[in-house]
């Protein structure tokens, strides 16, 4: 139902998705008078899919607290998610409200054992490939716990993703030097170096400008920052764009160049295209969610549906749970690590 | 002395500036060996500049308070700010170590009085133009009113430079929501919304993406966060243009396309390149200190030395005093502006 498009656009991405996998089997919830036309277009999704008319939806504009409210138990986000939780359902995807569809999926499915808050990883396309970020905003001023919690599940995830062994790790932080940044950084960085966790390689402190570089493979962020990072890039890019068509489009000679340089031109729109990598995924959680782009189309609607089957076809909750048993075995319990509060050099930065 | 490049850069930047700049005089300080040779192969500088031998320089790897130890009363770099203490310089320019420029400017300048920490402003290209971006690195974790202190100094930056009467401001957040975001922003935009300083149009919350779009004159933000944004912003912006390379030089055609479209591309360069955007500025202390990009070439100095040329012709510092003066004539004094606790809206968040 969410999304500035709502089943216009889920509808036929599930058509899409089931057109390329024969292993798939969607279950939908919405609004009746909406949903039922659209899926009436598409004759052939009734044999690979089942729809469960819902009472109500969450609005785009509904804060998390009403949404919660209103919309428990029985709106289709809500049994969305509630499928995901009864093993009725694998992954929930979603293009609807955000801090709604995290606020339910908290409620409805809890964080992990060991799991203070959960994160939203986002996949970003760089340089050498695409990296993980998270969190990109599902949380604000994280202390260095919840910061390794997140390093723990972001390598969880790069290696559903991508079948690496260890994922490079790097916190994200304003310097790569150990006494540089915000103390729940460095101190996240000092149980990572000290601990090792098996299931990853901790790279130590990134830049902002190391995203892009793909210089690890997952980046861990508080989610205020990653957030902020995340729109930069993305703002970065859509001006760009506008430079480059106004260059084009400038002079004859400009627009000549720019009919022979077209595949190239298309090329580097592919590269760009926020639909190719569209999804950020709740981590931390009992069942996997994936929250869609409001404003993408069938296509990038497909992608968060494509990136929610890789992960539960590479069975991402189990490399969390036994990474996570993994850390703990190594790791004293939280709140026992004592930061070395006597560290000359950091106090003096 | 400092930069990757040194006199090599520096010398024939003001050479640079002085052939555009009849009104301008320069104060060199460094190390005579380094300095001297480079000076010689410009003698038409003599006229227009006064060279200090210096003992020693502080160094791009020094921390600090290494440079602070060994530095202070005899480097170049401490010598540079004292000639503006003294009143012998207008503004000081310098491409070294900005943890150690940023350390001996608060020493030997000190913040203007009712400021706590000092900022470092960024100037920003947009699609709109360029906006000015605060704090992109001098400070962690800043509260409401230090945040409300970078709007001022942002709005006088932004009125020296660009002579808008009211510059629009915005506070760099995750949402544009009132009820979104961290406390410390929330509370800067009750209190902006409350005092109304006249010497800008405060203009609510912005997001990451908004910075590019050029949505307000300035942007203020706590500086982990800006720095992240800041070099976010910068890889993105090289990571496009490496996509843009290869898909132009793949097939034969875009080869072609390129030649015909050539000058789009060098606009584009232009537009995208960081020389001409050169130059943080230190804000809050009794004088002006511009920090160069240390890997920029004589014409990224220069540009960084016209900013500085630019806000003193503007009489940048004295719009800053009396904006803070009428600031705090409306405002009532920090600490006795209590944030609205029972904010029904903020609690739910």
């Amino acid at each position: 139902m969410g999304g500035d498009h709502g089943p216009e656009v889920v509808i036929p991405a599930l058509v899409g998705v089931a057109e390329r996998r024969q292993d798939v089997r969607f279950l939908i919830y919405g609004i009746d008078e909406q949903v039922r036309p659209v899926m009436d277009r598409h004759p052939r999704l009734a044999a690979v899919s089942e729809f469960f008319p819902c009472e109500i939806a969450v609005r785009m504009d509904d804060k998390p607290s009403q949404a919660l409210r209103h919309g428990r138990w029985k709106s289709s986000m809500w049994r969305a998610i509630e499928a995901v939780k009864n093993g009725d359902a694998d992954v929930c995807v979603s293009a609807g409200n955000t801090g709604a569809l995290m606020a339910m999926s908290k409620f409805c499915l809890r964080t992990m054992a060991t799991i203070e808050r959960p994160a939203i990883a986002a996949i970003w396309p760089t340089i050498r490939g695409e990296s993980i970020v998270l969190d990109v905003g599902a949380t604000i001023g994280d202390d260095a716990h919840q910061l390794v919690d997140f390093a723990i599940l972001g390598a969880a995830m790069a290696r559903a993703l991508h079948e690496t062994e260890r994922p490079t790790v790097g916190l994200l932080n304003v310097g790569v030097e150990e006494i540089k940044g915000q103390e729940e950084v460095k101190e996240a960085g000092r149980i990572l170096r000290e601990v090792e966790p098996m299931s990853m390689e901790y790279r130590g402190f990134v830049e902002g400008d190391d995203i892009g570089k793909g210089t690890v493979d997952v980046v861990v962020t508080e989610g205020f920052a990653g957030n902020i990072a995340l729109k930069t890039a993305e703002g970065t890019a859509r001006q760009i764009g506008e430079y480059l068509r106004a260059a084009l489009s400038r002079t004859m000679m400009a627009r000549i160049g720019y009919v022979f340089a077209k595949s190239a031109f298309t090329r580097l729109r592919e590269k760009m295209d926020p639909r190719r990598a569209n999804g950020g995924v709740f981590l931390g959680l009992n069942g996997i969610v994936v929250k869609s782009h409001g404003g993408t189309d069938a296509e990038g609607f497909m992608a968060a549906i494509e990136l929610g089957y890789d992960m539960v076809r590479n069975r991402l909750l189990d490399k969390i749970r036994s990474d996570l048993d993994m850390f703990h075995s190594r790791a004293p319990r939280p709140g026992r690590i004592v930061p070395d509060a006597g560290d000359a050099a950091s106090a003096a930065s």
